[in-house]
């Protein structure tokens, strides 16, 4: 029942001289997804966006830039370095590629190392790991390249392992369905406005991929027993909105710990009820991101049986 | 200046009809260190124990049992395997094969699935993993035979991560001496009337194997910066000590995090100040074992600076 939930992500920030990305064909986004050992599966969109849910995660395309989740075993180091060959690395401005804690890291295709190096062929760029080994940690790789973003360019990321609880349970139950997932989440009130498109995955499993404006959210839900994982991301400024929508989802689906990667995000080292923050990693890069990772635990001695293998 | 500090640990404990096993000649220990890669660096004896440094830790010998830890990485189930074959299974009463929490689990030569399918080509025995995967954690193997320890058959294993402050300063220095390393250690008030064996490693690393009669105890030292580790192990009752040992050297090494490891020990969730235990496991088996992990971490956020690759 072992399915590594947690993600790799990737995003490409091209330059006003290169092609509008939606203007390319459908073949090049197969391609991409293909690189990373995923298929489409469905896809919407709006004035700004076009979001593809994947079988293993998502893809939004921007006419500047791309955001890619790949989670699984999926190879998302070689979808950079496909569109980075295909763009060409004159088009490209920036490129992020995270790599999120994982259960299993031995069971993955490459480790970061790996992949660092293998991206360096297509382009330099500055890797980082942000937290130590033996606990959640964060590894990202960064482009040299001379690019500013704007303060404004937010997102948050939140990554909740071992959930518990009524909406946990049901996300193991046998009969689900979208809409009540999406219920049982208050996803109507915390991402108001946006388009939807939804997909379940057997035999367990959820995905949500989010659209308004030029704004998005997306979230994937690992339920497994033992090795639950729910990522939750979005270019909103959730510092601003009506609901603490973290602080909603973590009540929600009562993780025994969780981290927060936030891009010129506001909520670093936000207190949360019966959580601990016990360790907390930041820097800024030249590119003008604020990149912060926060580990969160929940406060108490957690009491476990073992597991028999 | 990556070094895997942390241990893969053997007890093999033989039936009264079996050779006595300090008697088996010199060839046999030669080719169970090398089934683990590692080599016999030097040894100490007494009436009832050979104790061997080696490359890769440590190899206790008594007439009945082998405790073998090995570092790095080592190939600890090979020599399992070599042990059973040679002597026969019919020979073994009891075998315990365990993996303390790795730094780069993708690093090894096997996972310890790969290593229990390994061991039950040999020896038929049950698989657990004590603690959630994402957090620090513990694999465990023992043997299904019908074998009943002695209550009073205790072991207590101290597993420290990213050691500070003047000994962990000093251990990581351009100059060391072993002596000066067991004086900074207080190795002579807490193992007190042992013989000892001690080994400096280039270029960093420490290493002292102790013996007391039947007792023992075994410390190894991986000093390296973002990656330390230290381990503690002895089979003397440390509940019924003058001096509190363990707490000592979690005071003397300060460790951002460590894990206790008991069988029929007296001392699991114990408090230690600064610290809190975030996670207990326990579990008993048919063969007489108590076995509890209990996972400790500093209290108070911990502010990281990034590392870069």
């Amino acid at each position: 029942m072992f399915f590594e939930g947690s993600e790799k992500k990737l995003e490409i920030i091209v330059n006003a001289s290169a092609p509008k990305l939606r203007s390319l064909d459908r073949t090049f986004w197969l391609k991409l997804v293909a690189a990373s050992n995923a298929d489409i599966l469905s896809s919407i969109s709006n004035e700004y966006c076009d979001a593809y849910l994947l079988s293993e995660s998502s893809l939004f395309v921007w006419d500047d830039r791309i955001v890619m989740l790949t989670c699984g075993a999926s190879t998302l180091a070689e979808s950079a370095c496909y569109c980075i060959e295909h763009l060409g690395e004159q088009a490209i401005a920036y490129v992020c590629y995270q790599r999120k804690n994982e259960y299993y890291a031995h069971l993955q295709a490459s480790s970061f190392s790996d992949d660092v190096l293998r991206l360096r062929h297509f382009i330099a760029g500055q890797a980082y790991r942000m937290g130590h080994l033996d606990s959640h940690h964060h590894y990202i790789f960064t482009t040299d390249k001379h690019y500013q973003a704007s303060r404004l360019d937010t997102t948050n990321e939140l990554l909740m392992y071992h959930i518990s609880g009524t909406v946990a349970d049901y996300l193991r139950g046998d009969q689900q369905s979208t809409i009540q997932i999406s219920q049982m989440l208050q996803l109507e009130q915390l991402f108001n406005g946006f388009s939807v498109d939804q997909h379940l995955f057997s035999p367990l499993g959820y995905s949500i991929n989010g659209i308004r404006g030029t704004e998005y959210f997306t979230i994937h839900i690992t339920p497994q027993e033992n090795s639950s994982y729910v990522s939750v991301e979005t270019n909103i400024d959730i510092s601003s909105t009506q609901v603490d929508i973290f602080a909603e989802l973590v009540r929600l689906l009562q993780p025994n710990s969780f981290d927060i990667i936030g891009f010129n995000s506001h909520i670093a080292n936000k207190p949360f009820p019966h959580y601990l923050c016990l360790s907390h990693c930041a820097m800024t890069i030249e590119q003008g991101f604020n990149i912060h990772f926060s580990h969160y635990q929940q406060n108490g001695l957690e009491v476990l049986s073992p597991t028999l293998l």
